[in-house]
C-alpha cells in the first residue's frame, strides 16, 4: 500500500479509478485522525469534505483552475492533494503548516482565507480579471452552509448572478447528516437540472430537522430548530439561487464520488454562473466526530481511541465564566438578553441558551446584523450582550460605531479571543480590537486580567446607560469565589498591583501577569519597577501614575499602532519628566504558533520585555 | 386653504379622506420643493414616498407604532407628518432640523439612520424586544431597492424569516418609474396574496429595464441594465423574499393612495413578516427631478422654475479630477478597473463607467463586496481602484484588514468624503478614516491637499505593490495643468510649507491651508510658527521635523483619538525638548452643519486655531 507521501498529487489524482480514490478517501480520513489527534485542528469539517475534494481535484486542473475554500479551516485535504502530507506533524505549530489555505505555502492556495463568507466576492474579482485578461480557467468557490448566513456571500451570490459569467460555486452543506431516504432522492435528482425539489419545503426541512444527530434534550432540539430555519430558510431547493442568478443543481451525496465527479464534469461544462449544493456529514467516518462534530470542529491534540482531550485545564476558560456570569445576571434582570453569530458553545453561553432559550439569540455567521439587532434590543429596552471573537467582531466596525455608539445604546460587547490567538494565527488572532473599539466616541472599553474582574466589569457594564466593551483572551483564567467586589469600587482607573518606582509597568488585562514577572526580573538585574493593572482603556485614567516614575512601559496583547500604549504616549507627551515605551504586537500580521512562542518571537515574555525595558533605559540614559 | 403648519399632524391625518389626502399629498410636494430649493437636500426621494408615508401614517399609530427609515434621507414627509414641518427652514442647517432620522428631534423618529441596509435588522431587534416584554404594537421598516443590495438587509431578512415574529416590511422600489402597462397589472396583482408574478421573470426585468427614464445613449443604458440586474435578480415576484420566511404583497402602485392603505391595513392583520413590495417614482411630481432623479437625489440650492444649481463653483472637486485621472490612468495601463459602491457618478467615475464600461463595477450598496472582489481582482492581476466615501468604507473594515493587507494585495482605495462633510451630518462626516487605515499593518496612507498631488498619489498608489489609501474631502480644489511632478521625488516625507520656527505646525491634506492662515495670525500674535503639510500618514516620516521646534502642532479633518496626532505624539514622546498639541475634531459624533460652522464650533478655524496654540503655549511656558 502506497503512503500518502509516496503519491504525486494532484497529478496522480487525474487518471485514478472510482474504486482507487474510495480506497484514498479511507486513507486521507485515517492520516487526518493520525496527525490530527497529535497536532489539534478543525477536524470534523476535513473528515466532511474528502470525497468533495477529491473530486475537485480529479475534474479540476489546480491551480490553473483556481479554488476559493471559504473560512479556510477545511482545506487540509486540499493540502494534503497538492503535495504537502508530509507536512502534517508540523500542523498549526509555529513554522510549521498553517490551518487555513496560504499563498506563501503553495501555489494551490489562491486565496488566503480565514474569515467567514468572502468567498463568492473573491471569486467574482478572479472570474472578472480572467474575463478582462481573456483567459481561460475555472474559478471554484467551495463555501459552507454557515457562510452562507453572512451577507457579504449574498452580496457575492447577487454580484455573479448579474454578471452572468461562468462561476462555480459548491455549497458544502454539512449542517446534517444524510439519512437513507434523502440520500436516495438525491441520487435521483442530482442528475436533474431542476430547482423545485423533491419534497415539498416543510417536509425537507422537517425531515432534514428531524435527521440532526446528537440532540437529545428537548431545548437542544427547539435551539438546533431555529439555527436551522435560518439556515434553510435560504435553501430550499435552490429557488433562491435560481433567482439571484445561478443554475442550480442538487442536492448531490457529497461521499458518492461517482455522483460528485459526474456534477462537476457538467457544471464545468456550462458557461454561466453554476452553484453545485452538495450534502455533507460533518466528521464522517469517524465515529467520535460524528457524534459530536462540534467539539470536533477544533480540537487540541486527544485520544483518538476514546475521542477524550489529552490536556484538561483544571482552570475555567473567560469563555466560559462570562457564560457563567451571564446566567447569573439574566436571573436578576429580565432585561438581559445574549446574541452571538455561530460562537453560542464557544463564547460560553451555551447553559444561557438552554436556561433562557427565548432570550437568547444565535443570528448565524452575520455579526453586521447581530451588532444592529442589538441595537434594536436596546433601543426596544432590553439589555443586549453580545459575545463575538475580537476578530469577526471587526466586520462589524461600521455597526458598533453607527447604531450603537452614535444612539448612545447599553449594548454590551464581550469580547472573546481577544490577543494572541495561537494555533489560528493571522485571520484569528484578536490584535486590533483595543484601536478599532477606543476611536468609537461613547465607547467604555474594559479588559480584565481574571474572572473575578470579569463578572465586575460585567456588571458595571451593565450598570451604564451607554456602550461598553469587555475583551479578554482565549484561555483559561482564576476566579476565587471567595473575592466579591464591584468595578465602580475599586478598579476604574484600574489597579496598582506594584508600588511605584523610576520604572512603571502600565500592562493590559492579563498581560498584568507578564508585567509583575518582568518587574520580578528588572528587581535581579538592579532596578526596581511598579506594576498597574489597566483595567479601563476608555476613558483612559491616569490617576494612578505617580510622580515618582520616569519611564513607564505599556505592555498590551493589541497592535501597538491605535492601541493602548500610542493612546498613553499621546497623554504623556508633554510630562517632560516621563518617557514612554510602548510593547505590544509589531505593526505587521502574527503568524500561527503557541501563544508561548509568538510571545517569545515578538518580545512579549517577561525575559524579553525585561530585556527590552533595560535596552531601552540604558540607551535613554 | 389650511397650510401645513396650521395641521395637527399625525392626529389630523387619522380621519382624513383618500380625497383630502390626494390633495395634501400636492401640498407637500409643493412645500417640498419650496424647501428644498432653498436649504439644499434630498429631494427626489423625498417627493417619491409622499403617499408611502401618508398612508403609513394614516394607517399605523406612531411613535406606538415603529416605523424604521432605512438609510433615513427619504424621512422628510414623516417629519412634515410629525410636527416639524414649521423648522423646514432650518433643515439641514446648523442647529436646525436634521436631513435624517434622529431620536432627539423626535419621539416619532424611533432609530437614528444614515447608512444603508440597517432597517430590518433594527425592526428585528424592536419585535424581539417587543415578544419578550408581551407589548403589542408594530414595527415597520421601510427600506430602498438600494438598500436591498447590502448584505445586512440579507440577514435582517433573513433572522426576521426564521423567527417568524410579526414584522412589516416595506420594499420602497423607486428603481425606475411605472409604466402604464406594469401599473394596471400592479393594481391588480397588488390585491392578490402571490409570489408569483404576472409576467415571467425574464419579461418582468425586460419590461422594466426598458421603462429607465433618462437613459439617451447607448453605454449609460448598458450600464444601467447591469445596475439593474444586479437589483432585478434579488426581486423577482418576491419568490426570494417567500423563500425567507416572508409573506409578499406586490408590486403595489406606491402613488396609489387607496391601493396602499388597503394593502397595509391587511398586513396590519397578519401575524407573521410580510413585505409589502411598493413601486414609487422617484422625484414624483416635479418635472425637473423626475428628468434627472440622480441629480436631484441630494442637490444644493436650486431655482425652481429652472432646476439649476444656485451656486456653482469654478473649481473642480476633488472626486471629480480622481475620476479625470483615473481616465488618463486606465487608458496607459489596461490592468486598471474601478469599483465603487452606488456612488458611481457622485466619486467622479461618471465617465470611467463611460469609456471604459467593462472596467468599472458598480456593486450596489454592498462595501464588503467592493473590497473583497477587488482583492479578487487583484489576486487576478488587475489593479482595482475602489472609490466609497469614507464613512461608508467603514463598512469593510474587515475585508480591507483580511482580505487586501494581509494578502498585500495592490489595491487602490480613493476615500472620497474625509472629514467633515457638513450639512449630512453624524451618519456621514468621513472622522475616522485615518484611524482605522492607519491600524492595519501594511497600508500606506496618503492625503492630497491638492488636485496636483492628488493626481501625484495616485501615480504612486498605482506604482506599489500594496494596499495604499488616497483620502480627500467632499468639496473643491485647485489643480494647476502647469505643475507635473511625481510624488515619490517630491513628497514622501511630507511638504515644508513654512520654514520651521519654534512652533511647527504639521497639517493632513487640506488643513495645510488652515494651518498656514494660524502662522500668518500667529505672526501678527509675535509667534512664529512653520508648517508642514504631512502627505503621507502611513508610514510616518519625521524627518522634516526641524531641531529648531519646540512646539508641535498637529492639525487634522479627523478625530484626535488614533488619529495622525496621536501617532505623532507617540512618535515624539521621549523628545524632551518637543511638547505637542493634537488639533482635530474631538471624541464625540459632530453634528451638521456648515463645515466652517462645525470648524468654528469645534476650534478648527485659523483664528480659533491660533488662539488654542497661544493659550497652550502660554500656559506651558
Amino acid at each position: 500500500m502506497k503512503k500518502l507521501e509516496e503519491y504525486h498529487f494532484p497529478d496522480d489524482l487525474k487518471a485514478m479509478s472510482l474504486h482507487d480514490m474510495e480506497f484514498l478517501a479511507l486513507q486521507i480520513r485515517e492520516f487526518l485522525i493520525d496527525h490530527v489527534s497529535e497536532t489539534g485542528g478543525h477536524l470534523a469539517s476535513n473528515l466532511g469534505i474528502v470525497e468533495l475534494t477529491l473530486a475537485l481535484h480529479q475534474v479540476f486542473d489546480s491551480p490553473k483552475d483556481k479554488m476559493i475554500w471559504d473560512v479556510g479551516h477545511q482545506s487540509y485535504v486540499h493540502k494534503i492533494l497538492t503535495g504537502r502530507s508530509s507536512q502534517f506533524n508540523s500542523l498549526r505549530q509555529f513554522e510549521g503548516l498553517s490551518g487555513f489555505p496560504k499563498a506563501r505555502e503553495s501555489s494551490h492556495d489562491i486565496y488566503d482565507t480565514g474569515h467567514s463568507s468572502v468567498s463568492i466576492s473573491a471569486a467574482a474579482g478572479l472570474v472578472a480579471a480572467r474575463e478582462l485578461k481573456g483567459e481561460n480557467h475555472e474559478v471554484i468557490a467551495i463555501i459552507g452552509d454557515g457562510s452562507l448566513t453572512g451577507g457579504l456571500a449574498y452580496e457575492g451570490l447577487n454580484n455573479i448572478g448579474a454578471s452572468k459569467a461562468k462561476a462555480i460555486v459548491i455549497l458544502n452543506d454539512n449542517g446534517m447528516s444524510i439519512s437513507p431516504n434523502i440520500g436516495g432522492i438525491s441520487l435521483h435528482l442530482g442528475k436533474l437540472r431542476t430547482s423545485k425539489g423533491y419534497l415539498g419545503a416543510k417536509e425537507f426541512v422537517k425531515n432534514r430537522i428531524g435527521s440532526i444527530p446528537n440532540i437529545g434534550e428537548g431545548l437542544a432540539a427547539g435551539l438546533a430548530g431555529l439555527k436551522n430555519d435560518v439556515k434553510y430558510s435560504i435553501l430550499n431547493h435552490g429557488v433562491l439561487f435560481e433567482e439571484l442568478g445561478f443554475t442550480y443543481f442538487g442536492p448531490i451525496d457529497g461521499h458518492d464520488l461517482a455522483e460528485l465527479t459526474d456534477i462537476l464534469k457538467r457544471a464545468k461544462k456550462l458557461d454561466e454562473p453554476v452553484l453545485i449544493h452538495v450534502i455533507t456529514k460533518k466528521g464522517k467516518g469517524y465515529v467520535n466526530a460524528e457524534k459530536h462534530p462540534g467539539k470536533f470542529h477544533g480540537i487540541g491534540p486527544f485520544d483518538k481511541t476514546t475521542g477524550a482531550l489529552k490536556e484538561k485545564s483544571e482552570l475555567p476558560s473567560f469563555s466560559n465564566l462570562m457564560g457563567q456570569f451571564a446566567c447569573q445576571m439574566a436571573e436578576k434582570d429580565e432585561r438581559i438578553v445574549a446574541i452571538t453569530a455561530a460562537m453560542g458553545e464557544a463564547t460560553g453561553l451555551g447553559a444561557f441558551s438552554r436556561l433562557y432559550p427565548k432570550r437568547f439569540f444565535d443570528v448565524g455567521i452575520a455579526e453586521e446584523h447581530a451588532v444592529t439587532f442589538a441595537a434594536g434590543l436596546a433601543k426596544g429596552g432590553m439589555r443586549p450582550l453580545v459575545a463575538i471573537y475580537s476578530s469577526f467582531l471587526q466586520r462589524a466596525y461600521d455597526q458598533i460605531l453607527e447604531d450603537v455608539c452614535l444612539q448612545n445604546l447599553p449594548v454590551l460587547f464581550l469580547v472573546d479571543r481577544a490577543g494572541c490567538v495561537g494555533a489560528d494565527g493571522e485571520t484569528h488572532h484578536g490584535m486590533f480590537d483595543l484601536s478599532y473599539l477606543s476611536q468609537m466616541p461613547g465607547m467604555t472599553l474594559l479588559t480584565p486580567r481574571d474572572g473575578n474582574q470579569l463578572k465586575a466589569m460585567m456588571e458595571y457594564g451593565l450598570s451604564l446607560s451607554a456602550p461598553c466593551a469587555i475583551r479578554y483572551p482565549r484561555g483559561n483564567t482564576i476566579c476565587d469565589n471567595d473575592i466579591m467586589y464591584t468595578y465602580t469600587e475599586r478598579q476604574l482607573p484600574g489597579e496598582r498591583l506594584r508600588q511605584p518606582r523610576s520604572i512603571d509597568i502600565w500592562a493590559v488585562g492579563p498581560m498584568t501577569d507578564c508585567a509583575l514577572k518582568t518587574a520580578e526580573i528588572l528587581e535581579k538585574r538592579g532596578y526596581s519597577a511598579g506594576v498597574v493593572d489597566v483595567t479601563c482603556i476608555k476613558p483612559l485614567d491616569l490617576s494612578l501614575l505617580s510622580p515618582k516614575s520616569r519611564y513607564v512601559v505599556t505592555l498590551e496583547d493589541n497592535v501597538v499602532a491605535g492601541g493602548f500604549g500610542q493612546m498613553m504616549a499621546a497623554r504623556l507627551v508633554n510630562e517632560r519628566k516621563v518617557k514612554v515605551l510602548t510593547l505590544g504586537w509589531p505593526d505587521a500580521f502574527i503568524e500561527h504558533g503557541s501563544v508561548s512562542q509568538l510571545r517569545e518571537k515578538y518580545g512579549l515574555t517577561p525575559d524579553k520585555a525585561a530585556e527590552r525595558i533595560c535596552d531601552w533605559i540604558e540607551r535613554k540614559t
